[in-house]
């Protein structure tokens, strides 16, 4: 198994980075769920690439084509099948990375795994490319998500270790606040954040950051014990996005800094609901929702495509040889990868939603 | 799908904290594996409870019945199966809680999704007494790996802010460094530690702390693109770990604060090996493992149990209620925690290597 | 994967025929289903041997033990554990097997997978035992089913080429037309079974026979298409029970005979209930129930352990050796593999239950 | 899960009937192995309708384009896509099969299960078409497993009672008899059983029939026990072919009736390899292979698309109504399911090598 995901939904992620095309397949979803093919296309484009003076230039429409499971706007029963043209294809650009693996890139384990037969233009099925139809399932679960009153918003937290000034209250989460522009609470953070962008930009470097994400509306009970939690079937997936290096719930890290009397999220009844005084555990107890809002944090490392040349090798010659990545890339995909970190909970969630097994009530 | 894990070998793990028995059921594993059931005691008698005075004094003997799947010291191709019984159950202790959920733990969550039909006592299969059959799994694993030349090693880095002097070298880890005592580097540091959770319990409190866990010894290839990478096997196994809140690979958080330029690890040739000069990757590209050691940390809570009186609610008369747990309880679960990290990264890994599926070559 | 079934629920069965005991894990299943373990005993009592005189005198009582799962007589959420313990173990009788396969048994290819490390005593994992906790496993399920009005019932359609009397109506089942003592609609029919079967006992040798397993109750709109179709999974759980050679549906082989518009079972409405005219469909199309009585047949080879002297090889020597079998057994499994085939349709049947994707309707 | 496949490879397939396309994605397929297009086409011709007199004159090419995986004739150890375009859609032939579900096929069931969100044109997703990226998989495995001397062939046994001239030897079967262009071993026999289609379409009726499949070259020792044998295998995917309603192994439903004496097949030795003197087994013991040929029969029930009126029902006013199916339809899919059920074996069993557990004997 390697790019499938899913336990009653099945994810299916195929394409290469300059392959004739990339897609997804997702079966397991019920029939009569809304298509809103417009909504799912500005999803789209908060990861698409070309928009701004931050990232990549390379333009591509990133408009899937549903080949099959949605009729006149309705899920139909039938997986879900999309694919995505790849129209600007430039494999000349790549052609002595074969030889020459570019550090922080997948080219030397994909040359050792696939022991050359790898498709190593562009990065190949390894490329950040292959999160569009992530996005487009992710964005389909979304809009059945919300359906349900379920909301999942993410923000960036830092980038460059440039802070957005405002915190998330975890215990009620002001998702309307996120920018749309540019995804953080306080929009002078946002500038501050770009301008560390622009400058690594200047100086043939890069930058990366860390995402929040946070997902309300949820109902306890949700997610199963051990490997089958919670924290396991997101971590699973949001680690599948490229350059995630840490996801981590609730407190996560600075938990391990606490004393249980200050962790311990301690209960309270508002209006007769059940809710916590803290939300210390990202809104999670053995796996399982308990009602509060799903709070998690991935971070995200620097591109690893820089103009900087770089000490790599040559693989043939088995030598150490200067190595200069060419074409244009991100300096940051922080921004980009806000909706891929949202798509990528949405699927974890609406799996787990779909396999839910509580208590039989039937008698 | 709850307490089952693994694409190739297929772990089940069952049993309560107060059920007759808990246990295990490896399948998928090859014949012909030796088992020596002497090393696999040593290696769980390291997560065994009641040893010296900063655990539980519950004592448990978990000594391992293997049921089937193990023949004269061999595995015979049939499933692994072996039980614990549990000898010491009081279940007396435990009857306030069902009414009254311990902030921190699973009860309540238990209660929402179980809807009073739970094995409430002692936790029932949300106990991190369940982590015991998860070391006989993992403890055969580590054997197996063993005869690859694969080795498994972790420490604690830190408890309640007390750090260990020594960093862990990433490119050459020095696992016979680690205490056998008590698993840090630095004695000295591990006397502090000692001291921080004395302290807590004096104060009817508990701390949390930090795990660091390395493989060494795996050849690179190893891993599949995007959800069946490395890091997403490893993460969702590790948050079945009871109290894990965070999980990152390599320079992890600290990624995200660096340059692309810093963060790239650049490639040599050492005596003809292809190694990397830094290992902020975490011995992981693209999903796949490039030679270098596999660093994983993962961060842990303090234990929810503590003396201290805590605000919860009565669920019947859902108001808020005082709750004092009873019992003793461990004040920092970290140091047993060691050895559980070490089992579930072993699973993670051998259930790679039975599925790893790389170049066919036979042309 | 080999021991483990199952896409919403997952069992796992583990031991051999010799080992210390056999036993189950069923995942995945609601909390709060009621457990009636004498109903249970009654089921498996229908499998265990030594009740009369056509079958093996081995004596076991095969009382499951729950480990885990089941509280107070419902499930509890946690995996549903159980163990039948071994106590009339006699390893010695299987010394000669090792070196000479018995023909029709998986001794040859368990030598050859297993390399020698496989447990040969009583045919190890292969035995026809481990169909008890098979049965543990789906005399649950088809408590769980009762408790939805679904229904299910096997009987003995020939033995040794000896037909029942009676056939199965397709439209309504007469199920509880079924005999207790021996599964055949016709009790005369039943006595020439008996007598075939003593007849091949005294000859040394044995017969096998085909068995007819109908469900109903069952809604319309069960099943996955392709592979997730009723039939793929029923199938896919019947052909783990040793000693079944065919599986079909409905008309199965007969329909290969039939002219479409002889085999398309017509639509008609009784009382305002959409019903077929006939039920060559066997309840099925696409995969999907529609209604009617899902009805398969399983044949069943005669038991491969006879007392006659037999033709296989030494395996050292790679030479023909003439076997003879000792000890007693079945001359025909075909009566106590009733409730197995019943069992599996139950475990198939409440998987798909678990894991039914409808349409949506929350619109 | 509905229609993925696979416990190694992870076959997904998706599309309609008429849909814009219909396709497959094809996971965890080792790098290197070669893709021949043009053997490809060659296979997925042989299903391809419109060929000759006796099947469908709706023509399409079948030709599937390839959109990730393959990379200058080998795969690249990504997922292998392929897509086949629905050129020749005409949906307005199944208008009135909305209200009114054609008896034999998967209308009703699925108008059930999606609630009228389905797609029913043409059967929607449950059309035979979608064999087409079925033998798309399938003939890939084909090719690979022909790279390890496994060889797949299945003919027709009979057509409408018309039964081939010739037996298969299942001790040396004779694959290279089975003819091109009709697949029998009887030319004359084909004869009569394209005599019997004819006579069914000039009656505006259909005829089923009987395929033999027979794998050769496996190694023994394939297979797992239990729900991973070889036949849990295999009939999981047969079944998930359209139209069969039986599924058999070596003898089959005639094991049945045969004496232990006689069924069981008697181990010998010649030219030092170990093999059986009869193949009632069907090359399976234990659910593993013992290495002689696998042989597996299915029933294919007559096409339920006939052109007589049949009696439905009015699903809007539920009460009866003749029916009559527009359009012109396969009077017989037996001879273009052979390569179908081809292609279901092929990836039975590349599925089971790549994940074949056998002993470890790294010692």
């Amino acid at each position: 198994m390697s790019s499938t995901y899913g336990e009653n939904l099945k994810l299916s992620i195929f394409g290469q980075s300059h392959s004739p095309a990339i897609g997804m397949v997702l079966d397991g979803i019920p029939a009569g769920l809304p298509v809103d093919a417009e909504r799912l296309q500005e999803f789209l484009n908060r990861r698409a690439p070309g928009q701004n003076d931050y990232s990549t230039p390379r333009r591509e429409e990133d408009r899937p084509e549903f080949l099959g499971g949605v009729l006149d706007g309705f899920t139909c029963g039938a997986p879900i099948a999309a694919v995505i043209h790849n129209r600007n294809t430039r494999s000349g650009d790549y052609a002595n990375l074969k030889d020459c693996p570019r550090p922080g890139h997948a080219d030397y384990t994909a040359q050792i795994k696939y022991g050359g037969f790898q498709d190593y233009a562009g990065g190949g099925h390894f490329s950040g490319r292959l999160t569009a139809p992530l996005c487009v399932a992710g964005g389909l679960c979304i809009q059945w998500l919300a359906e349900r009153g379920i909301r999942i918003g993410a923000r960036i937290v830092s980038i460059a270790g440039e802070a957005d000034d405002v915190d998330l209250d975890p215990l009620n989460p002001q998702l309307d606040l996120i920018g749309k522009d540019f995804p953080v609470f306080s929009p002078a953070a946002g500038e501050r954040m770009r301008a560390k962008i622009a400058q690594a930009r200047l100086e043939g470097d890069s930058v990366g950051g860390i995402i929040e994400c946070c997902i309300t509306g949820l109902p306890a009970g949700l997610g199963e014990p051990m490997f089958g939690g919670v924290e396991s079937r997101i971590a699973q997936i949001v680690y599948g996005v490229p350059a995630v290096k840490s996801v981590d719930f609730g407190a996560g890290y600075a938990a391990a800094y606490m004393r249980g009397s200050q962790c311990n999220d301690a209960y309270t009844v508002e209006d007769g609901q059940i809710r916590t005084l803290t939300n210390n555990s990202g809104g999670i107890l053995g796996g399982i929702t308990n009602g509060m809002p799903v709070i998690f944090q991935a971070a995200i490392k620097p591109t690893p495509s820089i103009s900087r040349p770089q000490q790599s090798i040559s693989l043939p010659r088995r030598q150490v040889q200067e190595l200069t990545v060419k074409g244009r890339h991100d300096p940051c995909i922080v921004p980009r990868a806000v909706p891929v970190i949202e798509a990528a909970a949405a699927i974890a969630i609406y799996d787990m939603i779909l396999g839910n097994t509580q208590t039989d009530r039937r008698k």
